[in-house]
């Protein structure tokens, strides 16, 4: 500790100077690793090093692995921003261009220019949160015993004050929304503008169609509640009246679907991507069945998202957790404490977790910002 | 199987005729105790035998234990019915009297002639539920993925229905309904007369009182959701300012606790028993702090009881299930699925199960009972 | 009911013959549906009816959709047994060759003859279990709190036998293996010949090269139990290391992978199917990145299959459990209670399930089959 | 912020002088409250503050609720430590005597001295923990997926530790030590005087006599696994077995019970604590029936203890750690990982959560210990 400087107020920014000591390079690697991301720097900083991947989708052996933080790399003395902010990816610099962004492994190309080592980088920590802030009050724990009225209005507000800015906010939707009987209020949200983009699989898609075409969710009558005989196949006839015609687009046009999550999604021209899984019946014409590809078009409807709804959906919610900038707010929903921890708790993204109902969380959403399911 | 007849339609009775063999008397008995309850009785049949307990609190080795399903025993010919359905019990009989009741082991009195032995015994299965009842339609399945509203609408015009005919509704409540901020929907259904008993610990007392004084419940403000600094101590401090009057009647009657359950409770002068934990601090001047005592009381709140409500309570849920005759219906209302499951899968008694928060549920059911919170 | 033999014995058959009546046809159908799969047929029995499917992925609107039981068809008077028996899929048939097989409805052709309506099905349920056989008398009930030697014990028996046999299991393997420590044991049983096929994902994989390249999983020094400075990016270097030489096979060749559970799957030569999710790093080029694709590979693998393990892998094994016919014996692994209920109780098929680590279950089931870790 | 130094090294002190300033006294209060347990103390201290209690169980209103970490109060001008650290409590001090002691609420008498306000308290936090120990490294993160093997190792080395030097270990354990199968390994843990007091309920005890006498717990047979026919009610007849001869020392004395956990703890002569809840059945003569009387005595078993491993048992295990100071360190072992967050996340003290079956942590832990089943 060669100097510390703590500042007087909340806002006054605090100083250290450290000096780090190691036996070997790879411990001192390690060290600058784990403090990089608190927001040191190099102080006798030099231009990052590169190497040249040695193969389409593989990397220099010293590459180094990004965060979700914001991060600039020294470039011919210049500091330069690195674009699409994701963790565990390469960074990829283009020399001539000054220009550096990252990438994951599987999309880098041979001879490209990857990042190596642990010079020429720094990393930017989150700012704290106002404490009037709802992801600020709300994020230091999950528990299903709090009172979520309030924050849910605090969500409600801060949807409205995006929508109002031209926003934007990605749903990720799994298919309890459906069987919980909560898809009135998320298509109604949809409807009204308060979401830019909606990521799922095939399983929301595909009871959002057996309810619009059956009023069934898994031969479950929504409306009653009970089972229906000779249900249990309607999921199978909805996924085949869509194959017939070849996608949902198609369904819409010629008048077979005519409500639900899908419906309003297609209306609204929102970005919906459907990813697959191993688990899907069918699956829908529209599902995207290779996951990498899939990743990527999930990776284009999250450029620029202000706010994620993450509802009880754990596969599609991880996989989104994964693709964010830290800064990014978070909202994730589930009825299992262990989903919602696992998600909120991702390290240094803002999230705020709520152990609850789809029906509730999307009613009580709904409601607060005035839409008609 | 000496003899079959099978009912042609759902409400025509079937007749079944078996001869039991079995190589010694344990196998015979084990064999009669799995038979009975489904309804089997020895057609040959005998008496009742007893044999007096050996001790205050003790019984004789053979003793029969009770199921929870309505019993009737045959003394000098005549089949006399059980009082006080309870499953693990000991049978006592009043030779003289004619009369039998179930009875625990703990209020035995020393030579009380207690039934041993499967003679002259039997049990009356609990008849199938009409489909359209909405705790026939629920029973099968715990999950938080169905839809809740049509089942809390059945719920609700069950409990208008037993309000109108002077039934009796008993709540078994955990502090979760104060956490959540579901207490003044719970304190309008006891106010408006849909509520004739209360059953449940130190806590939910404790925190209701936390916020009726404070505002908050376990330091958090109900109202904004978050915590208030200094905040933790407030339980302890609503403890002491009910000890310190002395109970909970005489902090209404001071006018000190103006709001809340307790006070709903107390002014609607419903049966309330609060039963104490290990876990208790304090604890409130009202509690039962011997178990044994705390479980008489609620036997004698439960006696008649038509539904039970039981929300998020774990401990209190199962004392209460345990005490339950099976014809009466329980709904029990958790935020984790096992507990749901352990409460709405004991045997044979007719239970929903819920998968959702405090909150909703009670806000849901009240909205549907039309009461004011 | 028309009529009624009940069997005098556990083991002898019993007949009913009823009559149903419906006011449509399309509740007929779906009474129909309902009592197939519990071992009706319709006496006046006649051949199927096909439709032509009307484009490449699709089905004729009244498809029959499978059971995973056992399926005859009856073609031309004959029954005819229906190949791959699998819930969920179409049956398309050749009439020329009178040959039928269940396919799912991505894989249908455009004009392939589709089983349409109920007439000429008829399903085989399954025979009830021997009392002494280790799947009966575990699978009524999954709980964490029952003895779990004796059911391993019973397992190790059973895998023996097939082991001697000839016989077929399929592991369905979750990181958590190798999080837990119980990769050896794995290794070890799939050595030594008790393992024929091996299903999983990008997780298991990654993080068993990353133990064998490392001693680490996910940064965790798997020896020690505890984190390794710098180690949460050894698993971006792991999937690296594999993309550099293009596969795992040739890290094996290479000399650059030399223990592990994938090195131990290549050199015994046992089908290894490694299907992609969008949580995916990486992922390892041994991945295959389309889910359709993979779940046909999957099928493949499981064709003939005995018995599987499925070992703390929700995604992979809800998605094997799909494709089972109902009477492979499926062991169900996870320490979440509610992932081996859903996975034990997935209707017919005979099922055990354990609430455990996978380092207790596969160290006792490795002890028990006297393998080397 | 006046003045602050931070220490250089891990083990220098650092010290910081604020000047605290607020609206009103009640927000002054709020803070120091914040901050004593962090280890702040006012500069100009002066004597603590002391009002009567108003009524026997009952505190004045100002009183000073405590901490579990080690505490001293100023008494003219002498600092004196507190004795009896626990969270929640009151203190009452001798001034004549000089002497402090925390006290339960429902223990202090009318007219006692109790400390009010915040002056003259200061409270010291935990140091921290050598990142070699056992419970450093591992009360970070409560994870089932983690290797526990050497976990498990570090907690026998403690063991082995506390033993030669005369410690005092306490187990609290839930009827699922039965029920698993664990029950030999806890019982030789207590003969071979590694375990110096037992705290649980009726329930452990209950299953324990049952599975002595009958080889079942809740009628499941231990050695097979499976349901023994008419076994539902060997618990019933184990609780009349022991009541019957008025306690479990009598029953072991008489050769009634001649093995299990109770046998080896009455035996070796430990503290036993057997505490009651209302969900008991029986109860065993030996349970105490009053909670608060419960508590006295789970207070003086915990007197002097180094260690608690809190194995499978909520209640008791959540009401433990409340009597427990700071600085005990804490095992707690559960299936369910909310239990273990729940225990092993309470604030300050040094716990190490483990998330798994009680038979392996209890096998793996006795093992390690080379006791005999």
């Amino acid at each position: 500790m060669v100097e510390i400087r703590v500042g007087r107020t909340r806002d006054a920014k605090s100083y250290a100077r450290l000096k780090v000591t190691a036996p070997d390079a790879a411990t001192l690697d390690a060290i600058l690793e784990l403090v990089g991301p608190l927001g040191a720097r190099v102080l006798d900083n030099q231009d990052i090093r590169t190497a040249p991947a040695p193969r389409d989708g593989a990397l220099p052996d010293d590459f180094y692995s990004t965060t979700n933080l914001e991060t600039q790399v020294r470039m011919r003395g210049q500091w330069v921003p690195v674009a699409n902010t994701e963790m565990d990816l390469a960074i990829v610099v283009d020399g001539d261009a000054g220009a550096a962004a990252m990438k994951p492994m599987s999309e880098v190309k041979a001879g490209e220019a990857v990042v190596v080592g642990h010079s020429g980088i720094r990393v930017t920590p989150l700012a704290r949160l106002s404490s009037r802030d709802v992801f600020s009050f709300m994020n230091s724990d999950v528990s299903s015993e709090k009172p979520k009225a309030q924050v849910i209005q605090g969500i409600a507000q801060e949807m409205r004050g995006l929508r109002e800015r031209g926003g934007r906010v990605c749903v990720v939707a799994g298919p309890a929304i459906v069987h919980s009987g909560a898809s009135p209020w998320l298509a109604a949200l949809i409807r009204d503008g308060y979401v830019q983009a909606l990521l799922g699989g095939n399983a929301v898609a595909t009871h959002d169609v057996e309810h619009a075409l059956y009023g069934t969710s898994l031969g479950v009558d929504i409306a009653k509640g009970s089972s229906v005989e000779g249900g249990h196949n309607h999921h199978m006839r909805a996924l085949n009246t869509i194959r017939r015609v070849g996608s949902l687009r198609a369904a819409v046009e010629q008048g077979i679907l005519t409500q639900g999550i899908m419906v309003e999604a297609i209306r609204a021209g929102i970005t919906m991507v459907l990813a697959g899984s191993i688990r899907d019946d069918g699956p829908m014409p529209d599902v995207i069945t290779d996951v990498i590809e899939a990743q990527r078009q999930m990776r284009a409807a999250l450029r620029g998202v202000d706010m994620v709804l993450m509802i009880c959906s754990m596969l599609h919610s991880i996989a989104v957790g994964n693709l964010l900038p830290a800064n990014v707010r978070v909202v994730a929903v589930d009825i299992n404490p262990s989903v919602v921890v696992k998600l909120a708790d991702r390290g240094t993204f803002q999230a705020v977790g709520l152990v609850t109902d789809a029906e509730l969380f999307l009613r009580e959403l709904g409601e607060a910002l005035g839409v008609r399911p």
